[in-house]
């Protein structure tokens, strides 16, 4: 018998059909005998609908009533999920993210969970029933207000859930099959990855394999928790997120990730001197604005270039803030490029695989593709090259790689 | 400089332009000074919405998951009615039932106020802020879940609120202008009351005249909390509801109330000794029917004959219990008519009042209406009669008494 936490996100619970088969699929756990903590996300748009309704009363709605608003929908689809068990037989017992015990930060729309108090879930379990948590929604310790997790909070509350109560797996369900060696919507015979590393999913997730956000990977890897990503419509065996196995795989590059929705920003002519780049990402972390690569090189006569890559969506306002902190540094000019896209290959141990870094630049090469700019990390090498290339690249990669195919 | 405690019904919120326009007349109060607290009701159609999608997955929901579940539609609407108000630039505050301090017992879908505890509203008023409070909603206290107040529940919810805040006035708002004398789809000229006691009220409203449920109406009536029943698309002044006033009015009948929804049972030849009619009663209470006029006359030779009248649509389940239930006591037979209805004259002093009652009935005779019950009270007067006969009694009556025409 197992602890299991199990995550529905808004798709698989889109409709009263598709609840009924989440209830089908929870019972048949249940029935094997297995402890159940199931998170659901609002069915289907419910969040937009609402979002919609909230803007058309007030363009800049007040966070807190925003939050108030909002996990309403995870409200309902709790209710619903722990109804349609019921009526299978099963006991089953709703709760709202505050009634599970997730203690949050006060910042409302974008809340950090700080603490689980997992005691009503456990005496809920004891007592026999399936435990049904409204995710992406915890509250406030100073007045006990109901707080939302932000983009991909669902997922985080499950990881959380399952880190708190040691559970033995967290199954992230969507509309996906799992994690795989590209996007299928480019590499038509991208292949579904059985096991992948936290590392590896987290570069493979922040290059735009978006099926799980960042944070919750990251707290996945922190608490040790092994993560099933699979679809909620069949009973393939989705990809398995854990610790790095001890005997490598042969295969290095376990995926291509790609991301077109980005932009270069290149400071020329900085002053090579201590504190210099704290000067410059500094303002850019207090806009919450996120800065991806960062390539430096070596410095001539103590100055340098330095160029960082934006999603495109926040260019203007990283710009911004840049064209300022270059005339207070005595930088001579910031330039920017709007039509870059990137590229990577992510695998455990890439770096330090002699021939693997020269053998993606040769593909790269032989299919005419010029890189602009290079970065790498322990896991992974991305290429900054012109965006209308990228999906090329990421084709002639899968298959320089040898990634495509059937297991 | 007064405390107003305001409640708008799911029609009055039932979109986005319809919350714009009560935003618009709070700010008008907040303008002028007012300390206001807004209980709202779930959007229009929501909570039918919700039930619906419920008894798709479950014919039998949980009435713990029922409540997590309805409770949801009031929060909703009171978030998009605070974000309205912060649009205007009035500071204002969205609570939930818990979060405003509602206490109830634990009987989920129909739960009654215990007790409320305004600190949080207290704080809130006291920051200037305009409270507002999702209705029909509470928490019970062993385990701290949200329960709801079954019908009518968000007026119980804001007449309770003002009880405990000692309001100055509890404002109704509904889709109609107030309390009229008889009900204006069957009497064109009924006329809108300016001034109804609670208990003409109490009268008035479990007759037929449902613009307000008997549990709100009775919890003003204890508190002895003014309210307002008024309508939020006009600006016309309502009806006010309120204690009886000292000098009363020479106009003995206030209004006509009718129900056309009844059906009368009797039970012949029951044995006329104590502790029948609670033998009789005490079953039908337990399976939750409710029994409107009794009438027993006086007993002849030992035994008496009983009447009383319940809803229609509970009739066969009454009939049920009261056949066993004659059975027991030795009574002759059960008879039932299902095609009667009723008509009252309702007024304060009314039975006292010399003449009221046998004018009441000669209406009835010039008409050529048979009457085949008659009961009374300290303020009411109600006659039995043929169904179809009821609307014709109603026009009659409303013209014997001249309650219409223009104030």
């Amino acid at each position: 018998m197992s602890l299991i936490v199990q995550k529905y996100g808004g798709t698989s619970v889109g409709s009263i059909e598709r609840i009924k088969n989440v209830a089908q699929r929870i019972a048949k756990y249940y029935h094997s005998g297995h402890k159940l903590v199931v998170v659901v996300s609002a069915m289907g748009d419910t969040t937009d609908e609402l979002i919609d309704m909230a803007e058309k009363l007030n363009p800049n709605p007040n966070p807190r009533e925003m939050d108030f608003l909002l996990s309403s929908g995870e409200r309902i689809s709790a209710a619903l999920t722990a109804m349609a068990l019921q009526n299978l037989g099963i006991p089953a017992i709703a709760l709202s993210g505050k009634q599970a015990g997730i203690m949050t930060d006060s910042v409302f729309t974008k809340a950090n969970i700080k603490k689980i108090d997992p005691k009503r879930i456990l005496e809920e379990l004891e007592k026999g029933k399936v435990v049904i948590v409204a995710g992406f929604q915890g509250y406030e310790p100073e007045k006990g207000d109901v707080t939302t997790l932000g983009r991909g909070g669902s997922d985080a509350t499950a990881v959380a859930l399952a880190a708190v109560l040691k559970a033995d797996i967290c199954e992230i369900y969507t509309d996906v099959d799992g994690i795989f060696t590209a996007d299928p919507r480019v590499v038509p015979n991208a292949k579904k990855l059985e096991f992948i590393s936290y590392e590896e999913m987290l570069e493979m997730a922040s290059q735009g394999a978006q099926v799980m956000q960042l944070r919750s990977v990251d707290l996945a890897a922190t608490y040790h928790v092994p993560v099933v990503v699979r679809s909620s419509f069949n009973e393939n065996s989705g990809t398995l997120i854990g610790e790095v196995k001890e005997v490598e795989s042969k295969q290095k590059v376990k995926g291509i990730a790609h991301n077109k929705n980005i932009a270069k920003i290149t400071i020329i002519g900085v002053p090579d001197k201590p504190g210099i780049a704290h000067k410059i990402f500094a303002p850019l972390g207090e806009k919450s604005i996120n800065v991806d690569d960062i390539v430096q090189n070596v410095s001539k006569e103590g100055i340098t270039d330095l160029s960082f890559t934006v999603s495109e969506r926040e260019l203007n306002e990283a710009l911004k803030v840049v064209q300022e902190v270059a005339k207070e540094i005595g930088a001579k000019k910031v330039l920017y490029d709007n039509n870059v896209g990137k590229v990577s290959i992510v695998g455990w141990g890439i770096q330090s695989t002699p021939g693997i870094a020269a053998k993606m630049f040769g593909i790269l090469a032989s299919e005419g593709i010029n890189i602009e700019m290079i970065t790498t990390s322990e896991i992974k090498i991305t290429c900054i090259i012109r965006r209308d290339l990228v999906e090329k690249a990421v084709r002639a990669l899968h298959d320089g790689f040898n990634l495509g195919g059937e297991d």
